[in-house]
Formats: structure tokens, C-alpha cells, sequence
């Protein structure tokens, strides 16, 4: 993993105050597991209403798993008083998201002042701890440096 | 909007029975507005608790109706007894998404006896029912003929 | 097609300068066939050395083509002054690249001050001038406003 | 990296015949510097007819170098007898491909029996021979198992 510095030593108490005004994040009891600099470990668990016909978690669940936890990678880097939003995303789908849990580990692959590209992971956890990738994405996020009327996470670009 | 024959006379029965067992559907409140030979509008309705922290739908929600929309305008070309699956998407958030309702509109540019390629657009319906776009998708879904184990809608490749 | 107002009335000239500045445009004999706000149509004439291994048009030649014309119709829009940049881009190949000529038609999605959507669509012509589509681009543009050392066209997020 | 092990022994033979009947890759300069079990290496060397308006290469170049490398990745794991195409991909630019030299490394990250996940980064080799990456791409790769008169590398999905 690359190795970033945080330009804002309070990153951590920014990233988890602005991914605990998520309420969709409640919605789908994703937690918050890690964050680093240009990096952050998101995770959720089963659950049978958030999955499609078959029994498998949705990709839609899955996505916002992992477009979050590569929009606060991305925003740990960004400097205080930033507000950070998805421009875009590009997901794979690589086996069925079955499992116990579901952990997305997003890392930063160049941060940028303006935007920064990352890449998000999410791999399935059975019973018995073992996992298996389930999905992969390649997402650009915005730095707004002025947030008193902008735009927030995931919002699209201004 | 391109025009193409369903192979499959009974194909809206089948969208809407595989529709109805997505309980992510009925967690996020989406419902299944319309589907036609290779189209298929999807609705939701604002709730907080679909929102990121400034209180615009989050992208995994926007996703959602994005993907579900995409795969069953797909899925309404194949042929009986077949699946369909998400092999990848992409998608551009144009705006923040506020709104009274989100409507997410998918029509199939290119279909294909094993990958189909759909576009999807979303957009925010204002209290006075003006429309703006608030995402763009574009989307890669997988016809699965043997159907009596697959992987279901949004599973990934095999 | 949408309907955009140009800013800047030298909008054509200052696209058309810009593509004859770009040797790659004519190493793979990529012409301008129009610009207007928010739209541009490049044409290339196939060339067995653009060629894969089974005698069609290699998809980084069609990458070529649909993204210049996508940054054209965004650079269109963009002040003058400003330089035009690919932040990213999806493609989805949808038939073989076999024809006489391919055109790429790009058409704005979405202007933003910063960030433009494009989508540029490439068609295979046939020796009796019928078309069919071949790749299907999602782009995102970025304007930058002050030009006197920013990289160019195509050149990735700063 | 991630290690596989090839089901047809005569891999590179087969994977290295393909890269030889690419003219395109004649026509930019490209190079097979390795190739092993769902990993390959391309490179290319700068030239001014490569290049956009600011004397960077070309997007499209860059493109067409990251994909092949994707394309052959993954046709090292298919088996003899199979042809190989590239559904879609997406790249993120992440800096101006300034450089002597450009090098793809691309890594399957899903095999598939059908479809196949591949990461490529290009990187561009300054004089001293330091690296800074210039673009990322997350591709999606097809199997055609009866080649006899199918597609070919990068053209689309059947």
C-alpha cells in the first residue's frame, strides 16, 4: 500500500464525523472499520432485505459499500474545512456477494488537489473468516475546497 | 428510442416476477414504473435515510435504481428461462440528487445473445414535476441461458 | 441533441487550431468533419495498419477517435483561454470495427464550470454508406482554466 | 501479484503469435517485454507522432498499449484454441504521459471462464529510468472458445 501523509492532522475525527451525518450508511448497518491516510475499510453485514432475487446482496448495496469507503480515502488526504464527492465510479462484479460480511478497502492510487482516483475492493467473509473478492472498483473523487454550500459525498460533479 | 421485439411473449411477467423478489427493491422503496422490449423505467421517492450527509440520495441508492433499471431492459430481450447478471457498470453523478422522486430510465443500445450493453439515465422529479439529470449510467449485463443455478441479477460474471 | 450556447463566439476556431495541433490525429488519419456547441464528428478511413490480428480496427485507434471527438464537443463549450483535459473515460465495444470508414459523433451530456460529461458514440461505415454502431464512450472532460503551462488534451487530472 | 497457473502449456507461444499479427502495435512502437501466467508487460517509446497538442502522448496510444497488455494478461489463462476480445474498459489519466519510454503491466485480477477481470497501469520510464504512472485501467475480457471465425482481440462483444 502506498504510503500517504495526511495534511490535516485531525483527518480521522473529519472523516468519521462526516461518515456518522450518512444516515444510509445506518440504513444499511455499513460501519466504519479503519481509516488511514489515503486509505479506509468499510464493512456491512448479510442481510436478507438487502439482496436481490436470488439471495445474493445487490450490487447497489455493494456499491455504496465501496464508493464510500473510496470517497473517505480519498478525503482523508483533503485539506481541513474540504468537502469531497463522487465524480464517477466503475464497478466490476466478480462472484456472487454471498457471506457472512462484506469489506471494502478503498485505497488511494493518486490523490490530487482537485481530484483523486482510488481504488475500492470488496470481498465477501464467510463463517469461517475465509474471503473472496466479490467486487472492484476504479472511482474518481472531488476536492471542494470551499464547502459552505457544496455539494457532499457522492453528489456529483459541480 | 431504438425499437426492438421482445423474443420472449410473456417477458413482462417475467421482469416483473424477478422485480418482486429484489427485497432491496422494497428496502429502498423502488418501484417498476414501466417495462418494454428493451426499456424499463424504475422509480423511488426521496428519504432521508437513503441520504448521504448533506442530505442528497446517496450514489449507492442513485445506483440501485440505476442498475436494477439497466439489467431488467436487458433482461426483458432474453429468452424465457434465462438470467440475467451485472457484469460491470459505470456511472457520472451530474448533479446532487434532491428531489421529491428519482426516475431512472434504461434503454438497451446494443443487445447480444451473451452480453448486453444498456445505458441509464437518472433523474431528480421536482415538486412541480420538473426533471433534472442526475446520473449516468453505462452498463455491461450477461444473459445466462441454464438458469437452474446461476448467479442471479447483479452477481457478476461466472 | 441538447442545444448549447457557446461563451466563447471563437469556440470553432479555437477547437479546429487545437485539433491540428495533435500529430496523433494524423498519424492514424483522423479528420474534423464538424464542431458545434457541445457536439463534434471526427472520421478516420480504415488502414490495415490500424489493424488487431484478425484484420479490424484495434479499439485503442477507436479509443483515439471517440475521445478526441468527446473533448472537442466539451472544449467547445469551455471559455476561451481554457485547455481541455481527459479525466477518464468507459468503453464498451459493441461489434467488430469493420468498415470503410468510422465516425465518432461526441454530444455534451452534462457542462459543468470544471467537469463535462461526454458521450461519444463510434460507427463502422459500410461500403454502401450504411452505419453501424461499434463503441459506446461515457467521458469526463476537465477545463482548465489558466492554459499557460497545464497539460493538454488527454493528458489526466492534475 | 496474484499467481495462476495457465491450463495450456503453450502459452506464450500462442499469446506472443497473436501480439505479432497486430499491425497496430507495429504501427505505435509497441514491444511484448514479458508475458506470463495472467500477467503481461508491453512498452512503448515516445514519439512526437504519438503525441496531443502539448507534446504528451495521446490518450488513445496510452489506451491502446494498456488494453493490449490487459487483452494478452488474460488470454494467457485461456485455452488453446480460444480467441480472446475486449468487452470494456475504463481509464483514469493520472498524470501528462511525458516520459522516454511507457510501460503496461497488466495482472488478471477474476479469471473467468468466460469473462476475465484485468487491471493494466501504465507507467511512463523518465531518462534516469525513475517511473511515475500515467493511467489506470480496469478492463473486462472475453473468451471465445470456437475461434474459427469469431472476433478478435478488441472487438466487441458477439
Amino acid at each position: 500500500m502506498a504510503a500517504f501523509a495526511a495534511k490535516d492532522p485531525d483527518f480521522e475525527q473529519r472523516v468519521r464525523a462526516s461518515f456518522a451525518r450518512q444516515r444510509f450508511m445506518d440504513t444499511l448497518g455499513i460501519t466504519m472499520d479503519r481509516v488511514g491516510p489515503g486509505e479506509c475499510v468499510l464493512s456491512m453485514g448479510f442481510r436478507p432485505d438487502l439482496c436481490q432475487q436470488h439471495g445474493y446482496v445487490h450490487a447497489g448495496a455493494t456499491t455504496a459499500l465501496a464508493d464510500s469507503a473510496a470517497g473517505y480515502a480519498a478525503y482523508s488526504l483533503m485539506p481541513a474545512g474540504s468537502s469531497v464527492l463522487t465524480v464517477e465510479y466503475k464497478l466490476n462484479l466478480l462472484a456472487p456477494a454471498a457471506g457472512k460480511r462484506f469489506v471494502a478497502r478503498a485505497v488511494v492510487e493518486k490523490p490530487g488537489r482537485t481530484l483523486s482516483v482510488v481504488r475500492s475492493e470488496v470481498a465477501a467473509v464467510a463463517d469461517d473468516g475465509s474471503e473472496r473478492a466479490v467486487a472492484l472498483m476504479q472511482a474518481t473523487m472531488m476536492c471542494l475546497a470551499d464547502t459552505s454550500d457544496a455539494p457532499a459525498l457522492s453528489a456529483g460533479p459541480a
